[in-house]
Order: structure tokens, then sequence, then C-alpha cells
């Protein structure tokens, strides 16, 4: 590999799920999963600087984040610093973390994500999920996420005749393949019935249509290209790196049927990769919402705008489909731990691309995209990974 | 300059105070000087990406702080994410964003810092600085931020004779500074008496030895060396950009007399910069509290370990001095707007190479350092500039 190739040669994943362990533990969980990852081995010592996603979920550590988290993994010395884009926040550390290695300045860095959710009562949770959106107009006014989202799908719904069957077929397919992933949060097959049957939570999404409330962490371990070697035989490289920023309020958007962030990354992502979509062999995006699965389809060009719906009744995104989506079981039933989402995502894809994902395994997959939103699309980071 | 140079071509500050606006309207006054300060203009179109310190202290937007600020500035759409390293968060922006553009990837990035502080009632303002401190050792134990500096105060006395006045000494010279600097909260000269009769905070720590809670924001363009000319004849170059972490509680530390992350990452700027300490002209150090200046001089070398207090006494630090300290008024004076701190470092530097510095100029400044610390020493950044 180039010397201006980046590789991840090693990845590591807690499980998602209602977990006893805080943060700290969540998180040195994924990095010694990670660092056993390593084929050719590693020690901890060869970590020369860390990145870290994460929303710092329910306070209690909020600053310096970063330095009380690597001390429990051994690494207490190395520049560290947490990145907050709220749901996409360990896309962005991977981004930076990849932009420091390109720059020539570290050869290994270690990227994580690490959520704690489920130790605060609903009442707290809902205040910390709704930071994340536009405070003055949308919180403060009593607007959640599923609201958000729920606004985007009647707007589709009535723009493009997409159907709650159609959004239903996401959370039935991602659950699926969640139950086949020992790292998942929910791992159970839904039926069709139960989604549309599940009581409801905003209309029209009901709650196999709502990811969960997860506890989580992800960890990478990226190396400068001409090093990859020294880690493994079978790197996977980042060919791109793309993320782009919207309003944060709906209102202040044009449309809410596109998020904009995803088109702009999306577009980029595949001009620095040199790739075409139909390239991409597997996708991990960003279903939050079952809808946010349908749209991300239609903004980053795997089908066109409105047909998000019927492209998905088609089975085009099942495992073995055109474009199998989401075989992680996406974050509608892998789990949504906030800031270890995208790091997560980027995990199933190294399990993917290197053929060690077991029985969700996505059949000679050699290109993965992964497409990681934060909030209600304010921030998006799209990664094209390849062996 | 070379194409791997990095070049501030541009900064800007919202003064530091008890400011009416919000944090979002901090944030866009500090980039419309920023922008104003460009010698051959910029249009914002032509920022690629940015990077904002902020603790997003009291909360509101503690999820995708960074999109909402951008589009105040009318620069939605780019890729921009919240660094975290409590009051070192926009010096570690701004070793991203020059992580960034030496890797080819960014042309021109933004980089700020911004706090807004002053909006909380005291027992709030308290929790959200416990909270970068460590939460479970010292902040739920009681020990606050003055109490941490305090204890490595008493040490520093007991281990090597530090006086009260020495400290105070520290704090005279930086009001001095302050007075001087229009965008300072504290814009008062203060005695030495005055420092020493203060009401008691801390012991040995009193109101006098400790920095200010302030609103403020910060902002520098940076740009690829190759480009630094088309927006200014007079850039200043970063010569060096060093970090490093510690344990965040004193009590895993081997001494807490020494800030080891000080140390290391003081190193190695110097050996990035290619520079000795005695070709530095001018420092801004952290003195959140007067012991942190005398603990900085020390762990960066400008006077051997235990001479801190002595250094100070003789003058050295005085802005004609050897190794003028804070011009600006530092933390202690100028104030200390968590997130906006370390950015507002770089601002003063940024303004004393150009010797644009007004009354509290430097004489002949060509290389500067910014010295930047999370918390009680956990994180730390070092960056050297030089015309």
């Amino acid at each position: 590999m180039a010397s201006r190739d980046v590789a991840i040669v090693g990845a590591g994943q807690a499980a998602f799920g209602e977990r006893e362990e805080g943060a700290r533990g969540l998180f040195a969980e994924a990095v010694r999963e990670c660092f056993a990852s390593v084929d050719k081995g590693v020690s901890p010592g060869a970590v020369e600087e860390a990145f870290i996603g994460s929303m710092a979920f329910g306070g209690g550590q909020l600053g310096n984040l970063g330095p009380g988290l690597v001390e429990q993994v051994g690494l207490s010395g190395i520049p560290v610093r947490r990145v907050e884009n709220a749901c996409a926040s360990s896309s962005f550390a991977l981004r930076d973390a990849y932009l420091a290695l390109r720059s020539g300045g570290v050869d290994v860095a270690l990227v994580a994500g690490v959520e704690k959710m489920t130790d605060l009562g609903s009442e707290r949770q809902r205040y910390w999920l709704g930071v994340s959106g536009d405070t003055e107009w949308e919180r403060l006014a009593g607007t959640t996420f599923p609201g958000t989202y729920a606004l985007m799908a009647r707007r589709h719904m009535h723009e493009f005749g997409t159907t709650r069957d159609q959004m239903a077929l996401v959370s039935v397919k991602n659950h699926g393949n969640a139950a086949l992933n020992p790292k998942a949060h929910l791992r159970k097959a839904v039926t069709k019935e139960q989604v549309l049957r599940a009581p409801m939570v905003a209309h029209p999404l009901g709650l196999l249509d709502c990811c969960p409330v997860s506890d989580g962490a992800a960890a990478l371990l990226l190396v400068r290209g001409e090093r990859a070697q020294q880690f493994t035989d079978s790197p996977i490289r980042i060919r791109a790196s793309a993320a782009a920023s919207d309003h944060l309020a709906l209102h202040d958007r044009p449309t809410i049927t596109t998020l904009e962030a995803t088109v702009r990354a999306g577009r980029e992502a595949l001009r620095q990769a040199r790739l075409k979509l139909s390239e991409v062999d597997v996708a991990e995006l960003h279903d939050a919402f079952t809808i946010a699965e349908i749209v991300a389809l239609e903004d980053l060009g795997f089908c066109p705008k409105g047909e998000g719906g019927p492209f998905s009744d088609t089975g085009a995104t099942q495992r073995d489909g055109e474009v199998p989506v989401n075989p992680s079981g996406g974050l509608k039933a892998k789990g949504h731990p906030l800031g270890a989402t995208g790091a997560g995502q980027v995990a199933e894809l190294w399990l993917q691309l290197r053929g060690q994902a077991g029985g969700r395994q996505v059949s000679g997959a050699e290109v993965g995209l992964a497409h990681n939103v934060g909030g209600s699309g304010a921030a998006c980071a799209v990664h094209i990974l390849s062996r």
C-alpha cells in the first residue's frame, strides 16, 4: 500500500444493548477486542494518537472524556480528543484520524466511539436525545427525534407515495440481519405484521420503525498504508472519507425529504474513491428510523429520489440482493449508541470485507460504504472501504 | 511557503467577559472579525472545513453544535465537528485542522473556539466546571478546580519553597497586561497587596489567583502554505503542533507539581519546530490559576523545576523581560471561556507576531508559543508559531 493510503488493521466492538458496564468499561472492551483482532498482533505502545467519538450522553465526564478513556487501556500519555457530531460523532473521529494519518504526522491511530445511554431515566434520555436536534425551534417546542423523522416520513409519503408497508420491510430486513449478529442489541426477527401493529410512536413511525436506546462501543486501529503489512496481510483500505453539514432545524432546509448533507458527502466520497455506486458491494446506512434508510438509499443514489420504498420492496437491499444494506442489523436492530454507531458501522464493514461476518456475511464483498448522520441530518459522513 | 506548511492568515476574537450574546452570537462575532482581518480579503465560500472547540458549557446544544454554529456565518454545508478536551478544546481543534491541512485534503480551514459560561447560576457553573476533572474521585468527593490547583500549589510551596508573593506577582503582571487588551475580561491593574488580601478561595489561592468565568469566542483562518500569499503577505506559520494526555485524577500521577502532559507536548513541539526554547520571543501559557503559570514555566523548560517562582520574581516574564508571558493578560485576566481559550491564545500570538498588539506589543516578537491545558492537566497542546 502507498504511504498516503490509510488502512484499518483491527476492529472491535462491545456488544450493543443494555449493558452493565459504564462508558469506560465499554470502551476498554471494544479496544481490547480491536487489539486482539490484529492478525500479526499489536502492542498498545504502538498507538500514537486517539480520536474518540462520543456525545458524553448523560454527562458525568463531559470534559476531558478522551484522557479518561485512554487511561483505561494503558494509553495515558498519547494525544487524544473527543469528537462530537451527535449520532455521527465517531465517523468524524474516523475522518479526523484519517486526515491525521494522511498528514504523515501520525503512523498509528486508535479511533473509537462510545456511548452509555441506558443509565438515565426516560426524561433525561429525552433531554439528551433532544439536544442533537435544533434546541430553539424544535426541542423546546416539544419535538422529539421520532417526531422529526415522522415529519420527514409523512412528507415522503405525500410526495412519493411511500407506504408504511415499505418502511416496515426495512425493519423486517434489519431485524432479520441483527438476529445473526452476536453484537446486536435486538437479536430477533420480526414480521411485517408485527411492525405495522406495534405501538405508534409518532405517526407513521411505530415502535418497530424506531431504533432502540443502546449502550455500546466500537474501536478501529488505523495505520499508514506503508505500515499495514506489519500488522496484517489483509488490511482494509479507506478509499474515501467525506463529510458535510446542513442546517440544524428542518424548517431551514429547502426540503425535508432529502438530507442534503448525505447528497454532498456521498458524491464527494465516490469522487475520492474513483468508484461508481454500482461498485459498492455492501452498505451500512444510517437507519435510526425506517424512513431514514429509504431516504439514504435515494440521497446516495442507489435509486432515484422517491423510489427508496419500491426499491426496498424489490429485495434489492436484502443480504443477497443487488446492494445489501445493513447486514449488521443497522441502527434499527443492531442498536444506536450514538457516539459508537459510526465506528460500529465501519467495524461491521471490516468484518464483511474480510469475510469474517459469520452467518450474516455478504458473499464476495470487496467494497463497502458507511453512511452516518448526525441528528436529523445536520451532519453526515460517508466512508468507502475496500479490501 | 512550502505546500506542507500551514499558515494562519486571519484571526478574530469576541471580547472575553460577561457578554449578552449567546454562543452563536459570540462565534459569529469572532468569525466576522477573523474574516475581516485577512489582509487581501476572503470570501466565506473559500472555507472548506471547520473545527470548533467547545465544552458546550451549560448544555442546550450538546449535539451537533458545529453545524449549528457554522450556519450562523453562512457556512452551512461544509464538514464541521466539535472538538472537546475541556479547557484545551480549541487547541485540539487547531491541531486537527493543522493535520487536515497537512494531509493535502483540505486547503482552507476555519478553527474556532467558543464558550458561553455566565448564563448559569453558580451551582450549575460548578457542575460544568467540575466535569472536566476526574468525576469519580475528585468532583463527587467535593473537589473543585481551585481546590485541585490549591493542592498543586501547596505541594509546590512545600517542595520548592514557592511563596504566595511569587504567585501574586503572576497575577499582578497578567492583570497589568490585560489592562492594555481591549478583548480582556478583567481590564484592570491590581497590586500585590490586593492579590494577597483578596478573599481566600482555596488556600493558598485567593480570588485574584484564580481566572474568572468568562464568555468568549476566537477564530483563526488556516490555509496550506502554498495558498498563503493569496490571502496575505504577512502569514503566520505554524511551526509545531504537539499534544499529550495524562491521568485525569491527580492521585494517579506520580507527582502533582509537574504536569507531565505539558512536559511531553512542550518537548515534542520544540522538536517539530527545530527551535530552542531560548528562541521563543513570546508565550501564552495556561494560567487558570497563578500557580499554573509557574508550573508551566518549569515544565516547558523556561527555568529549572522548582524555580518558576523566583524566575517570575526576576521580572523575566514581564512584557519587556527575557521571555514575555501572557501579554494578553492570560486566562487569569484576559479571561477563560474554556473552549475559546486556546484559539484565543493563538489569536493573541498572531497579533504579537504581526506587530499589531497595540499597547501590549512585545517588541520584535518573531516566534511565539501557546500552551493550553485541559482540566488539571489531563490534556495539553503546545503550538509554536513564527512570522
